[in-house]
């Protein structure tokens, strides 16, 4: 872990604003920096990193508050060690989640001192929601939120990074499935229904689906940045210069009467376009949009965006190429599961190289583009760190005497992978084993079940814990989460979580990961993760004509058989396992003939012969 | 199903009090009256059937909006047939959750004609979250609502029956395991952690446990009506004379320093008491109190009433009362269930006499009270009626031909019991037995759920599904619902349905049934009940030192193991079954031969023998 940054003159400077008239219109005695870019976006540019300018913190979740003569900086439970190393003594580290430690919008209005105290935001980098929470809070003990027109931090970052604006690449309608064209003529039919004149986007993901684009502009994520604004009877997109290429402009000059007009990407632009629509007619933003948005808008529609549900319900052209993705996908971690059972035992492996070694066969795969999250390589106790990513001070090499847990994927044309593997070179001990088996027949449990159309995820997430809750086990995370396609990793609306109880219903089409877990505090950890996606079931009955859904897995990699203890399974589990295998055989066996590796072929045949009591 | 009430008098002169000046400040243009006391209470007595007065609807569910022109009725999918059958010509029936029929609160302001039309309710009938809904409503198409201090049913109603006033007993110690003024004085720990100076309480049941007093002025329910206002420094109770008895004077003059002030039993007083409390200082009132109420407080407290849990958790004295009664229940149940086996085959019982024999059983039962709710007793078609209760009109015999289902429970002083028991004195058909089957593993997989202290009962609502799933089958209601000891069946705050995602954590020595079932309609229903007690579990391993917490069945009464498909019970499953047996055998055995039930014993031993495959 780093030494912490020294932010004195950062400081200085950013309380120097604070009284300068040409930024703010009346002086502030505070200032709010999220863990936000004017998108919502879960990963961020270097540009957009202002927590880790502003205090030195490099995780991905926080909120720093400067006042006068204070400065605060809140991250979760994840990532307290980290901060307490990472800040300097012009800050206060609290400790989100732990007892007696106040939340932000609790501390803020007492930290003032006196009354009519006014604290600025960038109103762009927070949403609606949390806006409304830091403003009741302040006003309720008669101080004052100011929405502040420049971003304060931007104006003190002296060598801010520029914003990416890498090269944009049309989907081709083999991936996508959907023109873009009818995709806005879909969004236009929900804008009428809502009797709305227009529908602001600013979703880096939710632009690049409606319209068939993808960047990379942020890491991982294959999108660039842009706002839209889809209209009845217009549609504009907010691009930089240098982004809008012939490529681009000819994929949006349909000559389906639906014309795109192209603006520069800047918040003056998107606000100018926004005051234009001013009037009357409602305008259809979500709560998850920015208060900036919402200042904006005289009569908004706050319905969650109808870009999700399309994005999040795969058509079967996105369905075949996720199947197709995963398939070279499952190559490349056998391959590498065949890797690591030569070399690990001459112990010459560590979690760095390892992961380096796997991004390489990844990247040899057809249609690869990038990973869609840094890799997670982790040894024994290590593995136990649920956000664990290996770094050359704590990276530990792969033995035959540790669990070795690696969850990865990539971003393909044609699809996203997410997987999780936990194996064990040497011999796991009973306890492991045990631990392992509970896991992956919690794993079975929720990608066996059948439930009726619209069940949600939420209802569900108690299947993959019973086996485990049984011996006092647990894991401290949720399920399950979406997948995009070629898109974010992770994506709503549906989820498998007990904690998120406003998850949309889940639907045909629909993907999820199921990826149970148990970690033993400086020990081990394990987790067992697939894709599933959700298809029809065909039952013998059909209560009240209500279809039923059941989950097919798409990751193909085998299980370590090693690692289970068969006793602890039922027969349908065991039957689970071996079709299981079965499958991985079949489709993997076959692409690992056309891609003749022999070898892992072998080592394959070998991982998924069935297992028996 | 009886005639539709005439009903064109009594809205002739309801609608003339919407003038009258000495009733109302302003005329207004309608009035609203829902199915409700002052004291939220699920049955109401009749003198608060004001929706059945109005209107001719005898059922249990239902709100009825009269304006000047036009009458309208909503009420659920249960009571769809009966409200079109009860109500007359003047009356619209509006079947809520049917495609395109409006809600109340949508309906109303578009029903008005031209604005600012002023609708009247009586605010001690509406909590503060309905009147909010309406209020919003309203107001936002120019509208009012407005509070009506007179009842405006009441005004007209010539015949209302008078008030309940019976007769109150104290409960003793050995069932309540707590004196009151230790209740009181846990409240007054609890009011001032929120720096609230007095709690008010209007449920029934509430006040009930709070004074350790029972009383029977609703049906089913073991209450009284009565106010209270626990306050740091007073206690008001607020009771009939006629029901300040000796015994309850004596009761509450209790030596330890806690005195109560009785007074009487009517809204002003209420108010009077409530006015006296105005002032700066916190009121604590949740929000399901009635806006009548929070029209009366300043500055609210609006969480759930502290009462709420320390009811719900039952103490040892309590679970042992419950345990008890359980046994003396089971008693009187098996006695029936034996002779049915004998009488229906004669084809003497029908639904009616059957469930009047049953009552009588329990009726003899020791410290038997009364029934806990209406018997449920039914045959056949019957039984696929979720809320049916048998009424001349629709009674069937009993026959060795069709399956029947019996819910039903008793008041005791030592607990309330609630259970269903589905059987078949013939062959049970293939499906009929898998249905069974399949309701029995979804029972025992809930029952035998190991699980972490404060898991949410929704999150265990699929455990009950999941073997119903796998084949198309559901029950359209929740799984579980908190119950009274020697109080209402029906209690939370705990429950298990995934529609109630806001039910409180499960504790401890909370008590819930476990009550999936299956039904087909036109031809059976089924379902398997017993109420479970929350009980620690001694689990191998605790993961972060968390309790873990199991379930421990109270109700004692055979499954009938003529309707379980043996091959469709796994090996754990058919051990529960035969250790719940055993467990019904040696405890209710106990008990039959202490009263000396020979023939039921034996009936009882035969009836537990082991299953197997």
């Amino acid at each position: 872990m780093s030494k912490a940054k020294n932010t004195t003159e950062i400081l200085k400077r950013l309380r120097a604003c604070f009284s300068n008239v040409e930024l703010v219109d009346q002086p502030i005695d505070g200032y709010i920096v999220p863990y936000q870019d004017h998108h919502q976006s879960e990963y961020l540019a270097p540009c957009d990193k202002r927590i880790e300018y502003v205090c030195g913190f490099t995780g991905s979740a926080g909120l720093a508050i400067v006042l006068k003569s204070k400065a605060a900086f809140w991250t979760d439970g994840r990532y307290h060690l980290q901060a307490s190393s990472q800040l300097d003594k012009n800050w206060t580290v609290m400790k989100d989640g732990l007892p007696g430690v106040p939340k932000p919008e609790d501390w803020l209005p007492k930290a003032l001192k006196g009354g009519n105290g006014k604290v600025g935001i960038d109103p762009f980098l927070f949403s609606k929601k949390q806006y409304e929470k830091f403003d009741k809070a302040l006003t309720s003990e008669g101080h004052e939120l100011v929405a502040i027109a420049k971003n304060l931090i931007d104006v003190v970052w002296k060598d801010q990074p520029p914003r990416p604006a890498n090269k944009i690449i049309p989907l081709k309608f083999n991936y996508t499935g959907m023109k873009w064209e009818d995709k806005i003529k879909l969004i236009r039919s929900d804008l009428k229904k809502e009797k709305a004149k227009a529908l602001v986007v600013t979703a880096l993901d939710e632009i690049a689906w409606l319209f068939n684009l993808r960047g990379s502009d942020i890491d991982y994520n294959p999108v660039f940045f842009s706002y839209a604004v889809v209209g009845l009877t217009f549609v504009n997109l907010f691009l930089r210069d240098e982004q809008r290429s012939k490529e681009v402009r000819d994929h949006l000059n349909a000559s389906s009467g639906i014309d795109v007009t192209l603006l520069p990407y800047s918040t003056e632009e998107f606000v100018k376009s926004l005051e234009g629509l001013k009037g009357p007619e409602k305008i259809w933003a979500s709560l998850k949009e920015s208060q900036g948005t919402h200042m904006l808008i005289d009569n908004a529609v706050t319905k969650d965006s109808p870009i999700q549900l399309p994005k999040a319900i795969k058509n079967q052209a996105e369905i075949t190429g996720m199947r197709n993705a995963h398939i070279r996908d499952a190559v490349a971690l056998c391959e590498y599961l065949l890797w690591l059972e030569n070399e690990v035992p001459k112990g010459s492996v560590d979690e760095i190289s390892g992961a380096t070694y796997l991004d390489t066969l990844r990247s040899k795969q057809d249609d690869f583009v990038s990973l869609s999250f840094p890799t997670i390589s982790s040894v024994g106790p290590n593995g136990a760190i649920i956000h664990y990513f290996p770094t050359e001070a704590t990276k530990r090499s792969l033995t035959t005497e540790e669990i070795y847990l690696v969850d990865s994927g990539g971003q393909y044309l044609d699809g996203t992978t997410d997987v999780t593997r936990t194996v064990h070179f040497g011999d796991p001990t009973p306890f492991q084993k045990e631990c392992y088996t509970r896991v992956l027949k919690g794993h079975i449990n929720l990608a066996c079940v059948v439930f009726p159309n619209r069940t949600k995820g939420h209802q569900l997430d108690v299947l993959a814990r019973q086996a485990l809750w049984k011996v006092g086990l647990d894991y401290l995370h949720g399920t399950g989460h979406g997948v995009g396609s070629f898109l974010n990793v992770h994506e709503g609306p549906q989820s498998v979580s007990s904690r998120a109880t406003d998850d949309a219903p889940m639907e045909e089409g629909m993907i999820i990961s199921d990826e149970p877990g148990y970690y033993e505090d400086g020990s081990f950890g394990i987790r067992i993760e697939s894709l599933l996606v959700t298809v029809k079931a065909s039952t013998e009955n059909r209560y009240k004509n209500v279809q039923y859904l059941t989950f097919e897995p798409i990751t193909l990699v085998p299980l370590m058989k090693k690692m289970i203890d068969v006793k602890l399974l039922t027969s349908d589990e065991i039957e689970w396992v071996n079709a299981y295998h079965s499958q991985c055989r079949d489709i993997i066996g076959k692409e690992l003939e056309k891609q003749n590796k022999k070898d892992v072929l072998e080592w394959l045949n070998r991982e998924t012969t069935p297992i028996s009591v």
